[in-house]
């Protein structure tokens, strides 16, 4: 069948059938919520282990269950590999994983994969699981990919049942508070996983630090909590920020930034109560940095932006341009620093700023926007997943989340990457679609989605060099060899499903490249 | 049928089968909590109404539903006489009423109860409502009290399903999100109300203090708020309190006071570490504020302390000889005051601190509690609900949660109460259950629970007054006439719940008194 963008989507796989994607909003849930398992605990009883195995052995985890973990340690994460491989001496396979993202740290689970111990993934592969998965490496079913909110609506929905949730704590009490705060090696918030530890049959915080009764702020809380286990490390503070962090030295990107704070601008929107969400690619940290000064010179205070939160971020907070910072993710430790001292910089769950099963988001509050691609196409849809080789290499973050809820949201990208073209004819993935795209910005100019007309006037009225998509990509065509084109096979290795659990797109095997 | 304590209780109640007590942790949980409605909203959708009436037609509130509140506002509400007026004007009757609690303040209930706009009440009954039913006025079933934890419980259980929850916000955003800490009427924390706002069909915010978004902390969310009602008044701050902040003068209740702080002291639980519960009464201010001497002089840290909180539990954590407060409750503004601008005095909602079904309540943790009684007996079951006359007068907190928890909990008693005696033969009402009571203190002497014999020898080596429960009891009848006693009818008029959801004892009708 095809959904509502003509993409091609089976109708079932792996006996589950499949939503199509009929629009961003199309999608009223009704009915119940899944029910979340019943727990208890007397008095006095101890809940803290010393090492994964024991935990894997209290859990009941066996064969044929489904694991997950969140990713705020990003690329210093190192639970998951922790776990699988302790699952694998322990003789235990056939493993789901459902991590918020695997990394390429994660590399190790390709090994795992190969030998039967994990047949299935749900979540972001980043890096090289995600091309190995794109090459012909074998799961026993596709896996799937979810923003940040269509994760947690998943789990509320039942779509997704949790065994044992492992949640890697910078910080935890023997009774199972834990947050991501505090601690030795902080890593931002973590209560991506929050709803796991509701959900799960049984929740295990794993820690480096285990702390005196009670740590907080309890992200992860004591009545969710199963076990408590303390090891020596979790992982690499140094790796967490995953070299995101620099702001761009390139004169194209600062331009491509500087642009789309002038279009925020243009817009009218920098008034007092502006809200924004920053990011923290190269071009989004300019962007943010630039949006601040925007606002000093307008002399407004802004009502609340949303990160990733970077020191860009907490720099317009502590010059009073801004009431509050909403910390959903925290990507330098200049954020959580913050998050320790500011009371107007607050912690944030993916349910609270992103759920589409929800009576609203913080991201439907969004003035504006910036996000990121790979690719965009002449119908203003976004890819992210993957790239113009076909091969799945990212997740979706919160980009369908923020995309579909700000009144502005600028989709900043260079023309050209490379050799390779960044506006292609139809994106080889749609993560999210032209419908909740406002404005493209590239070096060569701002492209207005037609739905938002109103934007033209005021962005010419503001000398803003507005031009047409077409002509930006003939122009970049034009400095560009065509790119080797993926040959794709009839297998779908990923769905990539829209934040209400519907399916905006597929991944297919890449066969090889024309 | 009997129940462990030989209470007498029926089978079955308007087609619902009890459950008699067991015993304190008898129940064990299993298989699934109920399911939360899904909810949704669409962008640039607008939830703020101005009046109870456009909020009863929004929601779609009709005869015979159940509406929910919290008593954060104490004797200082206004929300239930609002909303409960409101429905009488439109009609619409059979109401079952959901509070955590209601106060003398509610007495106009009582008419709706005679017209039939109330016909069920499941909440604490202070005052003169409870009067009133215990007396013959005529409720169609009977009322259920349960502990802050037991209400939780019920709720997350589906042993209640709310089609409306009315919550009371000091502050609160156009987009749903409230709390008691902020705004013009603050009245500490609501979080009481954050399990109905999830499980409700519908949940409405009402607040005199409408701010801009966004509004935290996140007592209550935006995802879980269908309406926010901003009315001009929503409670009076000055009745909050309840009159229950100042130590009390009596030479006698504080000579209890000391005697309980020394059994702390004794106990040998004040080190590093020492976690214990204020409250608020007379003679649990001055033993908060005894036992913050003992720490001063035993030169310790604390590890946390939690409420019913006010200044002089305030005063310890200032003067630096606790790390943290846990906050269910509020008793004064300068708890409130800590709470906006002290990092370590923590909101806790009701399922943190006190939830049966769950990995575990904060009260677990508790080195030491103190907890006053209407009445005590000689097997150490203590009353707070009904007076030696039978009447039901007061409800239950968070009494049972703190006295299952606490390694040590002390009830503060005189052993007279005007010409009345507290210790009995038999309590009148059993709220919670000798087993979890180590420790009755009165102006005569320390008894200690047979269970806790090695407290003895503890108290004598410190010089404690150590004495027989019914040796203090024969002390007292001396002094006083014997009380006029009830005559109880056939006709339950109300349930006691354990906070597993169990039936410890039944409150009946008062037929007249001897």
């Amino acid at each position: 069948m095809k959904n509502s963008l003509g993409r091609e989507i089976p109708e079932k796989i792996a006996g589950r059938v499949l939503r199509p994607f009929e629009g961003a909003f199309a999608t009223t849930p009704t009915g119940r919520k899944a029910a979340r398992p019943q727990k208890f605990i007397g008095p006095n009883e101890n809940k803290v282990l010393h090492s994964i195995e024991e935990a894997i052995e209290a859990t009941g985890l066996k064969s044929g269950m489904t694991v997950s973990f969140h990713h705020a340690f990003r690329n210093g994460d190192y639970l998951v590999n922790m776990v699988v491989d302790a699952c694998a001496r322990m003789g235990i396979n056939d493993l789901r994983l459902f991590p918020t993202a695997l990394f390429p740290v994660h590399e190790p689970v390709i090994d795992h994969i190969k030998s039967g111990v994990v047949t299935r993934i749900e979540g972001s592969m980043n890096g090289p699981i995600g091309a190995f998965v794109s090459q012909g490496g074998k799961l026993a079913q596709p896996g799937i990919l979810r923003s940040h909110g269509g994760r947690w609506r998943a789990v509320e929905a039942g779509d997704v049942h949790i065994d044992v949730a492992f949640i890697a704590a910078a910080q935890a009490d023997p009774y199972g508070n834990a947050n991501g705060i505090y601690g030795k090696t902080p890593c931002g918030p973590i209560s991506y996983s929050a709803i796991d530890a509701q959900y799960a049959e049984k929740t295990v915080v794993v820690t480096n630090d285990l702390a005196p009764y009670p740590a907080y702020p309890f992200e992860i809380q004591q009545g969710w909590t199963d076990y408590v286990v303390v090891v020596d490390e979790i992982g690499d503070p140094n790796s967490i920020a995953s070299g995101t962090l620099q702001i761009t030295r390139s004169p194209t990107r600062l331009k491509i930034a500087r642009l789309a704070a002038a279009a925020v601008k243009a817009s009218g929107c920098i008034v007092d109560g502006f809200s924004f969400q920053g990011g923290a690619g190269g071009i989004s940290l300019a962007a943010t940095k630039y949006v601040g000064e925007e606002m000093a010179r307008a002399e407004i205070v802004g009502s609340f932006a949303i990160g990733g939160v970077t020191k860009y971020l907490v720099d317009i907070l502590h010059k009073g341009l801004l009431r509050v910072i909403l910390n959903g993710q925290a990507f330098d430790l200049a954020a959580i620093e913050s998050m320790r001292h500011d009371q107007n910089h607050v912690l944030m769950d993916p349910g609270h700023y992103a759920n589409y099963d929800s009576r609203g988001c913080s991201t439907y509050m969004l003035d504006a926007a910036f996000l990121g691609a790979t690719e965009v196409d002449l119908d203003f849809n976004v890819n992210v997943n993957t790239h113009s080789d076909g091969q799945l290499l990212h997740g979706i973050g919160g980009h369908q989340e923020v995309a579909a809820g700000a009144k502005l949201t600028l989709i900043t990208v260079p023309t050209l990457r490379g050799r390779l073209p960044v506006i292609v004819d139809s994106v080889t993935t749609v993560t999210t679609p032209g419908e909740v795209i406002d404005v493209i910005v590239t070096e060569r100019g701002i492209a207005i989605n037609p739905r938002r007309e109103d934007l033209k006037e005021r962005f010419v009225a503001a000398g803003l060099p507005v031009r047409e998509l077409a002509e930006m990509k003939t122009e970049a065509d034009r400095l560009t060899r065509p790119p080797r084109k993926p040959v794709f096979g009839d297998e779908v290795i990923a769905l990539i499903e829209w934040r209400d659990g519907t399916v905006i797109d597929v991944v297919r095997r890449v066969e090889g490249w024309q």
